[in-house]
């Protein structure tokens, strides 16, 4: 049996099999998640193998094309592949273990990385599809926690509770733990979530995501809760944050590299003194995975194009004091930013 | 600076130098999690590295004994170790690429993952209380949903609730995405929750799990939400599958192999004929991560000991009918099994 895209990879790699054993690049391929599978593919066709556990979904999910096996039980992955010399696996996905075990076999090992890279890349319209659906169930579930945030709430509650939201829009679970920070804890980019109760005149940053068939959103916003007259400092900060995030959507182009998005941003930022206070990259690919190709950052030289998905998420950080963060998850289409999620972005006083 | 722990994985390791990449490794080692940072540790004391967005999280909570420095900018792993001949990395959890930068450089890599497999199957006092606070708030959240399962609500809706109602009760998360199987559905071991809507006589099967301080629990109850009088079948096998699991609590011991542990509940199972539907291993090691060592399977020559923490859960699976599944969170505690999740297993029927 044949299938189009698992061709499509096995082609590009250019070795005698193509083997896949990491969960994300198998359900790319077979659009069935599992936690064990492998995929083996060469010039005639594919199979897919599972266990027990698996078989039975596997046989009615996974994409035409593609055949269904159980693993054989207590074989080693290298004693199934004799009739090949060259293996197409991922070296940045396998482990050091997986690669040792079928070299050590004899095989002749070409990193697929690249090939997936690229196509993963670039979103079929079914994917976007997912992207979408999980951008709105986002939205929707954030617009439905504004107005059950509550003084004495901590952390927790509030990132619980967006979450059960998320689930009740339509996703499967987060695409990540839910990054939520009161006052002081902005700060800090990535704050473990804690038991920080919410109080009068707090900066509020979360930070969250999730899942609908497979693939992920990622949006921050960030707000006041309450406003006590303390915050002129902040309040001239997000703007500035803001201008950033709206000037990439403006400015960025399919054609430019990732450095040339991430100096957008970081440029802008640099005029009022600010680029030393935004730490990180301006942002990442978005896809089955939370964090993937293509990177917006000082060094990517990576060249966008349509169909892409990744975020666009300015931030500054001022150590003990409070932190900014405006993220959204956007694609190129057309050769511009479209924003897939879309919850106001102006600041908000709650 | 020294800390007894990493000392104690250093010296066990015998390399030069030992070099930790991966997030539970080294939340393992430093009691803080994030999602970039290595700990290089030899024979005069260690130091994690991580990035801005960490620095100042890691600098307050990293264990004693542990210097904290910025990661250097642009500097490739391999570049930070060169008064060093010998590295010891896990080869099970480092990628391929990250051995073949240190391999091609010249160092000889020396394997960690045994003395770290050995040290965290061993939970300390302090590990244990992370478990066991996991477990109380699995067991309250399920005990508070119960109530809460109404007929009409999708899988979805009940998987949600349960996992907010784990964080309500202190849980910073899931320890894996819930599943929730509604009626044949069950009969999948690893169903994957979806939007099937409950009726009166179903058979419901759920797998949840929290986290408390980074550390796992673990926990599966099989109930009838009604009883239309056509469960013959089920109740007889739920009865096997319980007293398979109470089999296992009742005679395995510290000094046994995980093999005679699984033969426990198999051979029981096989006095009925059941043994072939009990398509998986009756359990797992439960710590930082979901599943590690040590294993009860057919095969595992593993030797159990007190302050071991895995999972006791026998299960059969009729295909396309019911399947059943009981799982507790256990650990051996003066050569005996005690129970860490402990809501009832007696069949309940909402």
């Amino acid at each position: 049996m044949k299938n189009l895209l698992v061709d499509k990879i096995y082609n590009a790699v250019g070795a005698d099999a193509l083997v896949v054993t990491q969960t994300d690049l198998a359900f790319y391929l077979t659009g069935f998640e599992s936690s064990f599978g492998v995929l083996i593919a060469d010039g005639d066709g594919s199979t897919f193998l599972t266990d027990a556990r698996y078989l039975e979904a596997a046989k009615s999910r996974v994409r035409s094309g593609i055949a269904v096996e159980e693993y054989p039980r207590g074989e080693s992955l290298a004693s199934l592949l004799k009739k090949y010399s060259t293996i197409g696996i991922s070296l940045s996905k396998s482990t050091a273990s997986e690669y040792l075990a079928l070299k050590n076999a004899g095989y002749e090992i070409i990193d697929c990385t690249p090939a997936f890279e690229r196509a993963m890349a670039v979103k079929s319209p079914e994917e976007l599809n997912s992207i979408k659906a999980a951008c709105i169930a986002a939205d929707s579930a954030f617009t439905a926690l504004l107005p059950r945030i509550k003084e004495g709430m901590s952390e927790n509650d509030v990132a619980a509770l967006l979450e059960y939201l998320m689930r009740q829009y339509g996703a499967s679970g987060t695409s990540f733990s839910t990054i939520c920070a009161f006052g002081a804890n902005a700060s800090v980019p990535h704050h473990e979530t804690d038991n920080t109760r919410l109080k009068f005149g707090d900066i509020v940053l979360i930070d969250f995501g999730c899942k609908v068939g497979g693939y992920c959103s990622d949006c921050t916003r960030t707000f006041l809760f309450g406003d006590d007259g303390k915050h002129g400092e902040f309040k001239q900060a997000y703007e500035r944050v803001l201008t950033a995030h709206m000037l990439v959507k403006e400015k960025f182009k399919a054609g430019m590299t990732g450095r040339e998005g991430d100096a957008i941003a970081r440029d802008y930022l640099k005029t009022y003194g600010l680029d030393k206070y935004f730490t990180h990259s301006l942002g990442h690919g978005i896809g089955i995975n939370i964090h993937e190709a293509p990177n917006l950052s000082p060094k990517s030289e990576q060249i966008f194009e349509d169909g892409m998905v990744f975020s666009d998420e300015p931030g500054v950080y001022f150590e003990g004091k409070f932190g900014i963060r405006i993220e959204d998850t956007v694609t190129l289409e057309g050769g511009k930013v479209v924003s897939l999620t879309d919850s106001g972005k102006s600041l908000k006083i709650l």
